[in-house]
Protein backbone atom coordinates (compact mmCIF):
# COMPACT_ATOMS: atom_id res chain seq x y z
CA UNK A 1 0.00 0.00 0.00
CA UNK A 2 1.40 3.36 -0.98
CA UNK A 3 1.65 5.55 1.87
CA UNK A 4 0.99 9.00 0.49
CA UNK A 5 1.38 12.42 2.46
CA UNK A 6 -0.19 15.36 1.95
CA UNK A 7 -0.57 18.88 3.07
CA UNK A 8 -3.07 18.96 5.80
CA UNK A 9 -5.12 19.06 7.55
CA UNK A 10 -7.91 16.36 6.61
CA UNK A 11 -10.60 18.30 4.49
CA UNK A 12 -8.25 20.94 2.36
CA UNK A 13 -8.60 20.17 -1.54
CA UNK A 14 -5.38 18.74 -1.26
CA UNK A 15 -6.70 15.88 0.73
CA UNK A 16 -9.33 15.42 -2.24
CA UNK A 17 -6.55 15.44 -4.41
CA UNK A 18 -4.83 12.76 -2.61
CA UNK A 19 -7.86 10.76 -2.17
CA UNK A 20 -8.42 11.04 -6.53
CA UNK A 21 -4.91 10.05 -6.79
CA UNK A 22 -4.62 6.93 -4.78
CA UNK A 23 -7.95 5.94 -3.33
CA UNK A 24 -6.40 2.62 -1.71
CA UNK A 25 -3.63 4.60 -0.68
CA UNK A 26 -2.68 5.23 3.51
CA UNK A 27 -2.90 8.90 3.69
CA UNK A 28 -0.43 11.56 5.75
CA UNK A 29 -1.00 14.75 6.12
CA UNK A 30 1.53 17.01 7.60
CA UNK A 31 1.46 20.97 8.13
CA UNK A 32 3.92 22.30 5.45
CA UNK A 33 4.95 22.16 1.93
CA UNK A 34 8.62 21.67 3.25
CA UNK A 35 7.27 18.80 5.96
CA UNK A 36 5.62 16.41 3.05
CA UNK A 37 9.15 16.71 0.96
CA UNK A 38 11.29 15.66 4.22
CA UNK A 39 8.50 13.02 4.82
CA UNK A 40 9.44 11.26 0.80
CA UNK A 41 12.98 11.83 1.07
CA UNK A 42 13.28 10.26 4.61
CA UNK A 43 11.11 7.20 3.98
CA UNK A 44 8.24 8.11 6.29
CA UNK A 45 6.37 8.23 2.76
CA UNK A 46 6.12 6.74 -0.29
CA UNK A 47 4.99 10.23 -2.20
CA UNK A 48 3.96 13.31 -1.61
CA UNK A 49 0.77 15.44 -3.00
CA UNK A 50 1.61 19.54 -3.06
CA UNK A 51 -0.89 22.08 -4.79
CA UNK A 52 1.55 23.84 -7.58
CA UNK A 53 -0.63 26.64 -9.38
CA UNK A 54 -4.14 27.73 -9.35
CA UNK A 55 -5.75 29.23 -12.09
CA UNK A 56 -6.75 32.34 -10.68
CA UNK A 57 -4.37 33.01 -8.09
CA UNK A 58 -1.23 31.46 -10.33
CA UNK A 59 1.77 29.56 -9.03
CA UNK A 60 2.51 28.19 -5.23
CA UNK A 61 5.21 29.55 -4.28
CA UNK A 62 6.04 27.29 -1.32
CA UNK A 63 5.83 23.66 -3.60
CA UNK A 64 7.89 25.84 -6.85
CA UNK A 65 10.96 26.40 -3.57
CA UNK A 66 10.61 22.94 -2.01
CA UNK A 67 11.23 21.57 -5.66
CA UNK A 68 13.78 24.14 -7.14
CA UNK A 69 15.66 24.66 -3.96
CA UNK A 70 15.41 22.42 -0.83
CA UNK A 71 14.90 18.70 -2.64
CA UNK A 72 15.43 16.27 -5.25
CA UNK A 73 12.84 14.81 -5.50
CA UNK A 74 10.84 14.61 -8.65
CA UNK A 75 7.39 15.27 -9.77
CA UNK A 76 5.87 11.68 -10.82
CA UNK A 77 2.12 12.42 -11.59
CA UNK A 78 -0.20 15.65 -12.28
CA UNK A 79 -3.42 16.01 -11.31
CA UNK A 80 -6.20 19.10 -12.22
CA UNK A 81 -9.07 19.50 -9.89
CA UNK A 82 -12.07 22.03 -10.18
CA UNK A 83 -11.99 24.35 -7.03
CA UNK A 84 -15.90 24.22 -5.83
CA UNK A 85 -16.49 25.91 -2.58
CA UNK A 86 -19.21 25.20 -0.43
CA UNK A 87 -21.21 27.22 2.14
CA UNK A 88 -20.85 24.86 5.27
CA UNK A 89 -22.73 25.60 8.26
CA UNK A 90 -23.90 24.03 12.02
CA UNK A 91 -27.17 21.36 10.66
CA UNK A 92 -29.86 23.02 11.15
CA UNK A 93 -28.52 26.74 9.97
CA UNK A 94 -30.62 28.23 7.33
CA UNK A 95 -29.20 31.31 5.28
CA UNK A 96 -30.92 34.51 7.32
CA UNK A 97 -28.97 32.60 10.65
CA UNK A 98 -26.22 33.53 9.04
CA UNK A 99 -23.85 36.33 10.62
CA UNK A 100 -19.99 35.35 10.44
CA UNK A 101 -18.52 33.72 7.09
CA UNK A 102 -15.10 32.42 7.69
CA UNK A 103 -12.59 31.29 5.62
CA UNK A 104 -8.70 31.50 4.32
CA UNK A 105 -8.45 34.62 2.71
CA UNK A 106 -7.73 33.43 -0.73
CA UNK A 107 -11.03 31.34 -0.59
CA UNK A 108 -12.97 34.69 0.81
CA UNK A 109 -11.32 36.49 -2.06
CA UNK A 110 -12.39 34.07 -4.53
CA UNK A 111 -16.74 33.54 -3.35
CA UNK A 112 -16.20 38.25 -2.95
CA UNK A 113 -19.63 38.11 -5.55
CA UNK A 114 -21.82 35.16 -3.89
CA UNK A 115 -20.69 36.53 -0.38
CA UNK A 116 -21.55 40.67 -1.58
CA UNK A 117 -24.92 39.54 -3.21
CA UNK A 118 -26.43 36.47 -0.60
CA UNK A 119 -25.10 38.08 2.86
CA UNK A 120 -24.03 41.54 2.25
CA UNK A 121 -24.62 42.65 6.35
CA UNK A 122 -22.24 39.53 7.32
CA UNK A 123 -19.24 39.51 8.85
CA UNK A 124 -16.13 38.31 7.55
CA UNK A 125 -13.51 36.12 9.78
CA UNK A 126 -10.50 34.93 9.01
CA UNK A 127 -8.69 31.36 9.25
CA UNK A 128 -5.66 29.39 8.83
CA UNK A 129 -7.11 27.02 6.20
CA UNK A 130 -10.35 26.27 4.64
CA UNK A 131 -10.87 22.79 6.63
CA UNK A 132 -9.65 24.96 10.53
CA UNK A 133 -12.64 27.30 9.07
CA UNK A 134 -15.36 24.82 9.39
CA UNK A 135 -14.04 23.40 12.92
CA UNK A 136 -14.16 26.85 14.32
CA UNK A 137 -17.81 27.81 12.73
CA UNK A 138 -19.13 25.18 14.33
CA UNK A 139 -18.24 26.74 17.56
CA UNK A 140 -19.70 30.39 17.08
CA UNK A 141 -23.55 30.82 16.84
CA UNK A 142 -24.22 32.24 13.24
CA UNK A 143 -21.35 31.23 12.39
CA UNK A 144 -20.86 29.71 8.47
CA UNK A 145 -17.03 28.74 6.70
CA UNK A 146 -16.40 28.51 2.98
CA UNK A 147 -14.66 25.09 1.74
CA UNK A 148 -14.60 21.87 0.08
CA UNK A 149 -17.20 19.30 0.61
CA UNK A 150 -15.38 17.53 1.94
CA UNK A 151 -14.72 19.42 4.70
CA UNK A 152 -17.81 19.71 6.06
CA UNK A 153 -18.62 15.63 5.73
CA UNK A 154 -15.38 14.98 8.39
CA UNK A 155 -16.85 18.00 10.73
CA UNK A 156 -20.31 16.46 10.41
CA UNK A 157 -21.42 20.43 8.85
CA UNK A 158 -24.38 20.70 6.11
CA UNK A 159 -24.09 22.22 2.85
CA UNK A 160 -26.19 25.51 2.34
CA UNK A 161 -24.71 26.58 -0.85
CA UNK A 162 -22.54 24.55 -3.94
CA UNK A 163 -20.05 25.96 -6.56
CA UNK A 164 -19.81 30.04 -4.57
CA UNK A 165 -16.84 30.36 -6.00
CA UNK A 166 -16.54 33.60 -8.52
CA UNK A 167 -15.31 32.24 -11.46
CA UNK A 168 -15.94 29.00 -12.92
CA UNK A 169 -12.61 28.39 -14.20
CA UNK A 170 -10.93 27.76 -10.71
CA UNK A 171 -8.95 24.94 -11.37
CA UNK A 172 -5.95 24.01 -9.24
CA UNK A 173 -3.00 21.94 -10.18
CA UNK A 174 -1.48 19.23 -8.04
CA UNK A 175 1.62 17.27 -8.68
CA UNK A 176 2.28 13.76 -6.97
CA UNK A 177 6.60 13.81 -5.73
CA UNK A 178 8.73 10.69 -5.46
CA UNK A 179 12.23 9.82 -5.80
CA UNK A 180 11.52 9.05 -9.07
CA UNK A 181 9.72 10.60 -11.86
CA UNK A 182 7.10 8.68 -14.26
CA UNK A 183 7.85 6.11 -16.58
CA UNK A 184 7.10 6.65 -20.65
CA UNK A 185 3.22 6.18 -21.45
CA UNK A 186 3.48 8.27 -24.81
CA UNK A 187 1.73 10.90 -23.39
CA UNK A 188 3.63 13.04 -20.78
CA UNK A 189 5.07 16.57 -19.89
CA UNK A 190 8.49 17.51 -18.59
CA UNK A 191 9.00 20.05 -15.99
CA UNK A 192 12.06 22.13 -15.76
CA UNK A 193 13.51 24.96 -14.30
CA UNK A 194 16.80 27.26 -15.37
CA UNK A 195 18.40 30.44 -15.25
CA UNK A 196 20.31 32.44 -17.80
CA UNK A 197 22.36 35.46 -17.89
CA UNK A 198 19.24 37.80 -17.77
CA UNK A 199 21.03 41.00 -19.09
CA UNK A 200 21.67 40.40 -22.44
CA UNK A 201 18.57 40.50 -25.07
CA UNK A 202 18.01 37.25 -26.55
CA UNK A 203 19.08 34.72 -23.61
CA UNK A 204 15.88 33.35 -22.96
CA UNK A 205 15.21 33.07 -26.92
CA UNK A 206 17.78 30.59 -27.58
CA UNK A 207 16.42 28.20 -25.21
CA UNK A 208 13.30 28.77 -26.39
CA UNK A 209 14.29 27.72 -29.56
CA UNK A 210 15.88 24.57 -28.60
CA UNK A 211 12.61 23.83 -28.14
CA UNK A 212 10.85 25.26 -30.91
CA UNK A 213 13.59 24.08 -34.00
CA UNK A 214 12.18 20.47 -32.29
CA UNK A 215 8.53 21.08 -32.73
CA UNK A 216 8.26 20.59 -28.91
CA UNK A 217 5.50 22.50 -27.16
CA UNK A 218 5.45 24.43 -24.42
CA UNK A 219 2.50 24.45 -22.27
CA UNK A 220 3.67 26.78 -19.72
CA UNK A 221 5.96 29.27 -18.99
CA UNK A 222 7.12 31.33 -15.58
CA UNK A 223 9.10 34.01 -14.59
CA UNK A 224 10.27 33.88 -10.40
CA UNK A 225 12.85 36.31 -9.03
CA UNK A 226 15.45 34.47 -7.73
CA UNK A 227 15.87 34.13 -4.40
CA UNK A 228 19.49 34.61 -4.23
CA UNK A 229 20.04 38.29 -5.89
CA UNK A 230 17.53 40.98 -7.18
CA UNK A 231 17.58 41.30 -10.89
CA UNK A 232 17.94 37.51 -11.50
CA UNK A 233 15.24 34.91 -12.61
CA UNK A 234 14.50 31.85 -12.58
CA UNK A 235 12.10 30.23 -15.68
CA UNK A 236 10.15 27.22 -15.07
CA UNK A 237 9.20 25.38 -18.11
CA UNK A 238 6.64 22.86 -18.82
CA UNK A 239 6.77 20.74 -22.08
CA UNK A 240 5.41 18.05 -24.32
CA UNK A 241 6.98 14.88 -24.08
CA UNK A 242 9.14 12.59 -21.80
CA UNK A 243 12.90 13.25 -21.27
CA UNK A 244 13.59 9.81 -22.52
CA UNK A 245 12.10 10.93 -26.16
CA UNK A 246 15.82 11.53 -28.57
CA UNK A 247 14.32 15.40 -29.36
CA UNK A 248 13.14 16.15 -26.14
CA UNK A 249 16.66 14.57 -24.86
CA UNK A 250 18.50 16.24 -27.42
CA UNK A 251 17.16 19.72 -26.75
CA UNK A 252 17.35 19.51 -22.97
CA UNK A 253 21.04 18.72 -23.35
CA UNK A 254 21.47 21.95 -25.22
CA UNK A 255 19.04 23.97 -22.68
CA UNK A 256 21.29 22.71 -20.07
CA UNK A 257 24.65 23.58 -21.73
CA UNK A 258 23.50 27.34 -21.79
CA UNK A 259 22.58 27.96 -18.08
CA UNK A 260 23.46 28.93 -15.48
CA UNK A 261 21.09 26.42 -13.20
CA UNK A 262 19.55 24.33 -14.44
CA UNK A 263 16.98 21.35 -12.75
CA UNK A 264 14.83 18.76 -14.35
CA UNK A 265 11.97 18.37 -12.33
CA UNK A 266 10.58 15.35 -13.93
CA UNK A 267 8.68 13.62 -16.84
CA UNK A 268 4.71 12.16 -15.69
CA UNK A 269 1.80 11.24 -17.71
CA UNK A 270 -0.33 14.74 -18.80
CA UNK A 271 -3.10 14.28 -16.84
CA UNK A 272 -6.54 14.21 -18.54
CA UNK A 273 -8.93 15.73 -18.09
CA UNK A 274 -11.78 13.72 -19.63
CA UNK A 275 -11.19 11.34 -16.63
CA UNK A 276 -12.94 13.82 -14.34
CA UNK A 277 -16.35 12.87 -14.14
CA UNK B 1 -2.60 68.19 -4.88
CA UNK B 2 -3.01 64.90 -6.03
CA UNK B 3 -5.66 62.63 -4.67
CA UNK B 4 -4.23 59.25 -4.52
CA UNK B 5 -6.20 55.94 -4.08
CA UNK B 6 -4.57 52.71 -2.51
CA UNK B 7 -5.42 49.71 -1.32
CA UNK B 8 -6.13 49.78 2.79
CA UNK B 9 -6.76 49.83 5.36
CA UNK B 10 -4.37 52.67 6.54
CA UNK B 11 -1.25 50.38 7.49
CA UNK B 12 -0.70 48.39 5.18
CA UNK B 13 2.39 48.28 2.74
CA UNK B 14 0.37 49.92 0.22
CA UNK B 15 -0.47 52.61 2.27
CA UNK B 16 3.73 52.65 2.84
CA UNK B 17 4.25 52.47 -1.02
CA UNK B 18 1.81 55.47 -1.61
CA UNK B 19 3.18 57.75 1.51
CA UNK B 20 6.56 57.06 -0.51
CA UNK B 21 5.47 57.64 -4.25
CA UNK B 22 4.31 61.37 -2.82
CA UNK B 23 4.72 62.43 0.19
CA UNK B 24 2.05 65.44 -0.17
CA UNK B 25 -1.17 63.92 -1.74
CA UNK B 26 -4.42 63.33 0.05
CA UNK B 27 -4.02 59.68 0.63
CA UNK B 28 -8.23 57.44 0.00
CA UNK B 29 -8.36 53.93 1.10
CA UNK B 30 -9.97 51.65 -1.10
CA UNK B 31 -11.18 47.91 0.34
CA UNK B 32 -10.15 46.48 -3.08
CA UNK B 33 -7.76 46.33 -6.26
CA UNK B 34 -10.96 46.84 -8.07
CA UNK B 35 -11.97 49.41 -6.51
CA UNK B 36 -8.81 51.92 -6.39
CA UNK B 37 -9.13 51.42 -10.10
CA UNK B 38 -12.57 52.57 -10.27
CA UNK B 39 -11.85 55.67 -8.18
CA UNK B 40 -9.19 56.57 -10.56
CA UNK B 41 -11.31 55.81 -13.53
CA UNK B 42 -14.30 57.69 -12.73
CA UNK B 43 -12.43 60.91 -11.59
CA UNK B 44 -12.93 60.43 -7.84
CA UNK B 45 -8.82 60.02 -7.43
CA UNK B 46 -6.32 61.16 -9.35
CA UNK B 47 -3.92 58.13 -9.45
CA UNK B 48 -4.48 55.01 -7.49
CA UNK B 49 -1.28 52.72 -6.05
CA UNK B 50 -1.47 48.67 -6.28
CA UNK B 51 0.89 45.74 -5.24
CA UNK B 52 1.90 43.91 -8.43
CA UNK B 53 4.21 41.37 -8.01
CA UNK B 54 6.39 40.56 -4.33
CA UNK B 55 9.78 38.37 -4.36
CA UNK B 56 8.74 35.58 -2.45
CA UNK B 57 5.01 35.10 -3.63
CA UNK B 58 5.13 35.89 -7.07
CA UNK B 59 2.26 38.49 -9.03
CA UNK B 60 -0.81 39.69 -7.01
CA UNK B 61 -3.38 38.16 -9.29
CA UNK B 62 -6.84 40.39 -8.21
CA UNK B 63 -3.33 44.18 -9.80
CA UNK B 64 -3.28 42.06 -12.98
CA UNK B 65 -6.95 40.96 -13.44
CA UNK B 66 -7.63 44.72 -13.41
CA UNK B 67 -5.03 45.77 -15.50
CA UNK B 68 -5.27 43.07 -18.25
CA UNK B 69 -9.36 42.61 -18.11
CA UNK B 70 -10.81 45.21 -16.12
CA UNK B 71 -9.82 48.71 -16.42
CA UNK B 72 -8.37 50.97 -19.53
CA UNK B 73 -5.55 52.59 -16.81
CA UNK B 74 -2.11 52.86 -17.49
CA UNK B 75 0.73 51.90 -15.51
CA UNK B 76 2.77 55.52 -14.75
CA UNK B 77 4.97 54.38 -12.07
CA UNK B 78 6.33 51.75 -9.99
CA UNK B 79 8.11 51.61 -7.00
CA UNK B 80 10.04 48.81 -5.09
CA UNK B 81 9.64 48.28 -1.17
CA UNK B 82 11.40 45.76 0.98
CA UNK B 83 9.17 44.34 3.08
CA UNK B 84 9.97 44.17 6.74
CA UNK B 85 7.87 42.66 9.51
CA UNK B 86 7.90 43.89 12.64
CA UNK B 87 6.29 41.90 15.94
CA UNK B 88 3.86 44.45 17.29
CA UNK B 89 2.38 43.85 20.68
CA UNK B 90 0.39 46.28 22.92
CA UNK B 91 2.53 49.07 25.40
CA UNK B 92 4.74 47.18 27.81
CA UNK B 93 4.17 43.77 26.79
CA UNK B 94 7.85 41.87 26.45
CA UNK B 95 8.51 38.58 25.01
CA UNK B 96 7.50 36.28 27.82
CA UNK B 97 3.71 37.75 27.81
CA UNK B 98 2.83 36.51 24.15
CA UNK B 99 0.86 33.77 23.19
CA UNK B 100 -1.17 34.26 20.40
CA UNK B 101 0.29 35.45 17.27
CA UNK B 102 -2.16 36.64 14.40
CA UNK B 103 -1.86 38.13 11.11
CA UNK B 104 -2.80 37.68 7.43
CA UNK B 105 -1.71 34.14 7.22
CA UNK B 106 0.89 35.01 4.19
CA UNK B 107 2.72 37.56 6.86
CA UNK B 108 2.97 34.41 9.42
CA UNK B 109 4.29 32.06 6.22
CA UNK B 110 6.57 34.68 5.53
CA UNK B 111 8.24 34.72 9.11
CA UNK B 112 7.61 31.23 9.56
CA UNK B 113 11.20 30.26 11.34
CA UNK B 114 11.35 33.37 13.50
CA UNK B 115 8.11 31.93 15.00
CA UNK B 116 9.31 28.41 15.37
CA UNK B 117 12.68 29.90 17.24
CA UNK B 118 11.60 32.12 19.10
CA UNK B 119 7.86 31.44 19.94
CA UNK B 120 7.66 27.71 19.44
CA UNK B 121 4.27 27.32 22.17
CA UNK B 122 2.51 30.74 20.79
CA UNK B 123 -0.26 30.13 19.26
CA UNK B 124 -1.35 31.85 15.49
CA UNK B 125 -4.70 33.39 14.49
CA UNK B 126 -5.42 34.68 11.39
CA UNK B 127 -6.61 38.34 10.20
CA UNK B 128 -8.08 39.58 7.05
CA UNK B 129 -5.12 41.84 6.73
CA UNK B 130 -1.92 42.80 8.39
CA UNK B 131 -3.46 45.96 10.00
CA UNK B 132 -6.83 44.27 11.28
CA UNK B 133 -4.28 42.18 13.33
CA UNK B 134 -2.85 44.82 14.70
CA UNK B 135 -6.24 46.16 15.45
CA UNK B 136 -7.34 42.73 17.00
CA UNK B 137 -3.90 42.40 19.15
CA UNK B 138 -4.55 45.45 20.88
CA UNK B 139 -7.51 43.78 22.74
CA UNK B 140 -6.31 40.23 23.66
CA UNK B 141 -4.22 39.76 26.81
CA UNK B 142 -0.69 37.85 25.27
CA UNK B 143 -1.76 39.53 21.58
CA UNK B 144 0.52 39.79 19.26
CA UNK B 145 0.55 40.63 15.49
CA UNK B 146 2.85 40.64 12.39
CA UNK B 147 2.64 43.80 10.15
CA UNK B 148 4.68 47.03 9.32
CA UNK B 149 6.45 49.50 11.55
CA UNK B 150 3.12 51.82 10.10
CA UNK B 151 0.49 49.44 11.34
CA UNK B 152 2.29 49.70 14.93
CA UNK B 153 2.06 54.06 15.07
CA UNK B 154 -1.13 54.17 13.46
CA UNK B 155 -2.65 51.45 16.82
CA UNK B 156 -0.19 53.09 19.17
CA UNK B 157 1.30 49.93 20.04
CA UNK B 158 4.78 48.98 20.14
CA UNK B 159 7.25 47.13 18.20
CA UNK B 160 9.25 44.26 19.92
CA UNK B 161 11.09 42.66 17.18
CA UNK B 162 12.29 44.22 13.50
CA UNK B 163 12.75 42.36 10.05
CA UNK B 164 11.54 39.04 11.47
CA UNK B 165 10.52 37.73 7.98
CA UNK B 166 12.58 34.30 6.66
CA UNK B 167 14.22 35.98 3.89
CA UNK B 168 15.82 39.54 3.43
CA UNK B 169 14.91 39.62 0.00
CA UNK B 170 11.39 39.98 0.31
CA UNK B 171 10.76 42.64 -1.53
CA UNK B 172 7.14 43.87 -3.46
CA UNK B 173 6.71 45.71 -6.40
CA UNK B 174 3.98 48.59 -6.68
CA UNK B 175 2.18 50.49 -9.47
CA UNK B 176 0.75 53.69 -9.77
CA UNK B 177 -2.36 53.69 -12.33
CA UNK B 178 -3.68 56.49 -13.99
CA UNK B 179 -5.53 57.17 -17.09
CA UNK B 180 -2.36 58.13 -18.79
CA UNK B 181 1.00 56.12 -18.83
CA UNK B 182 4.53 57.86 -18.06
CA UNK B 183 6.66 60.34 -20.16
CA UNK B 184 10.23 59.28 -21.81
CA UNK B 185 12.77 59.75 -19.02
CA UNK B 186 15.46 58.09 -20.77
CA UNK B 187 15.62 55.01 -18.64
CA UNK B 188 11.90 53.65 -18.49
CA UNK B 189 10.25 50.23 -19.04
CA UNK B 190 7.22 49.56 -20.70
CA UNK B 191 4.50 46.48 -19.61
CA UNK B 192 2.12 44.73 -22.23
CA UNK B 193 -0.22 41.33 -22.06
CA UNK B 194 -0.70 39.79 -24.96
CA UNK B 195 -1.87 36.52 -26.03
CA UNK B 196 -0.58 33.72 -28.90
CA UNK B 197 -1.99 30.74 -30.41
CA UNK B 198 -0.63 28.07 -28.05
CA UNK B 199 -1.21 25.04 -29.68
CA UNK B 200 2.17 25.67 -31.98
CA UNK B 201 5.70 25.84 -30.73
CA UNK B 202 7.04 28.52 -32.11
CA UNK B 203 4.89 31.28 -31.65
CA UNK B 204 6.14 32.56 -28.50
CA UNK B 205 9.17 32.70 -29.61
CA UNK B 206 8.19 34.50 -33.04
CA UNK B 207 7.28 37.19 -30.54
CA UNK B 208 10.66 37.37 -27.85
CA UNK B 209 12.65 37.63 -31.47
CA UNK B 210 10.71 40.97 -32.47
CA UNK B 211 12.68 42.14 -29.19
CA UNK B 212 15.77 40.11 -29.29
CA UNK B 213 16.52 41.11 -33.24
CA UNK B 214 16.26 45.16 -31.71
CA UNK B 215 18.24 44.38 -28.63
CA UNK B 216 15.47 45.01 -26.36
CA UNK B 217 15.98 43.52 -23.13
CA UNK B 218 12.96 41.60 -21.31
CA UNK B 219 12.85 42.41 -17.60
CA UNK B 220 10.30 39.92 -16.82
CA UNK B 221 8.44 37.11 -18.43
CA UNK B 222 5.44 35.55 -16.99
CA UNK B 223 2.60 33.24 -18.04
CA UNK B 224 -0.65 32.90 -16.83
CA UNK B 225 -3.78 30.71 -17.57
CA UNK B 226 -6.47 32.87 -19.31
CA UNK B 227 -9.76 33.14 -17.33
CA UNK B 228 -11.64 32.68 -20.51
CA UNK B 229 -10.33 29.53 -21.64
CA UNK B 230 -8.55 26.13 -19.97
CA UNK B 231 -5.35 25.88 -22.29
CA UNK B 232 -4.94 29.40 -23.40
CA UNK B 233 -2.42 31.84 -21.45
CA UNK B 234 -1.48 35.61 -21.49
CA UNK B 235 1.82 36.55 -21.51
CA UNK B 236 2.75 39.54 -19.58
CA UNK B 237 5.96 41.00 -20.41
CA UNK B 238 8.24 43.84 -19.06
CA UNK B 239 10.43 45.35 -21.51
CA UNK B 240 13.35 47.65 -21.38
CA UNK B 241 12.58 51.39 -22.77
CA UNK B 242 9.52 53.45 -23.66
CA UNK B 243 7.20 53.20 -26.30
CA UNK B 244 7.59 56.03 -28.27
CA UNK B 245 11.40 55.28 -28.65
CA UNK B 246 11.61 53.98 -32.07
CA UNK B 247 12.82 50.11 -31.90
CA UNK B 248 10.50 49.33 -29.13
CA UNK B 249 7.30 51.27 -31.29
CA UNK B 250 8.52 48.99 -34.11
CA UNK B 251 8.63 45.82 -31.92
CA UNK B 252 5.57 46.32 -30.60
CA UNK B 253 3.30 47.34 -33.50
CA UNK B 254 4.82 43.80 -35.00
CA UNK B 255 4.51 41.88 -31.91
CA UNK B 256 0.22 43.19 -31.99
CA UNK B 257 0.17 42.24 -35.22
CA UNK B 258 0.76 38.80 -34.48
CA UNK B 259 -0.96 38.61 -31.43
CA UNK B 260 -5.04 37.36 -30.47
CA UNK B 261 -4.76 39.65 -27.38
CA UNK B 262 -2.74 42.78 -26.92
CA UNK B 263 -3.03 45.31 -24.52
CA UNK B 264 -0.35 48.37 -23.62
CA UNK B 265 0.18 48.63 -19.73
CA UNK B 266 1.72 51.96 -20.20
CA UNK B 267 5.90 52.62 -19.98
CA UNK B 268 7.37 54.87 -17.04
CA UNK B 269 10.31 55.44 -15.30
CA UNK B 270 12.32 52.40 -13.86
CA UNK B 271 12.67 52.45 -10.83
CA UNK B 272 16.19 53.40 -8.81
CA UNK B 273 16.48 51.04 -5.53
CA UNK B 274 19.53 53.19 -5.26
CA UNK B 275 17.28 56.24 -4.32
CA UNK B 276 16.31 54.02 -0.88
CA UNK B 277 18.11 55.13 1.86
Amino acid sequence: MTRLAYLGPPGTFTEEAALRYKPDAQFLPFPSEAAVASAVESGMADEGVLAIENSLDGSVTRTLDVLIHESALAIRAELILPIEHCLIVPPGTTAEDVRVISSHPQALNQCRKFIERCFPNATEAAALSNSAAVDEMLKKQGGAAIGPARAAELHGAEILARGIQDNPHNKTRFVALGKTDGQPTGRDKTSIALSVAHDRPGTLVGVLHEFSDRAINLTKIESRPSREELGTYIFLLDLEGHRSEPAVAEALAAVREGALFFRMLGSYPRYDDARDP
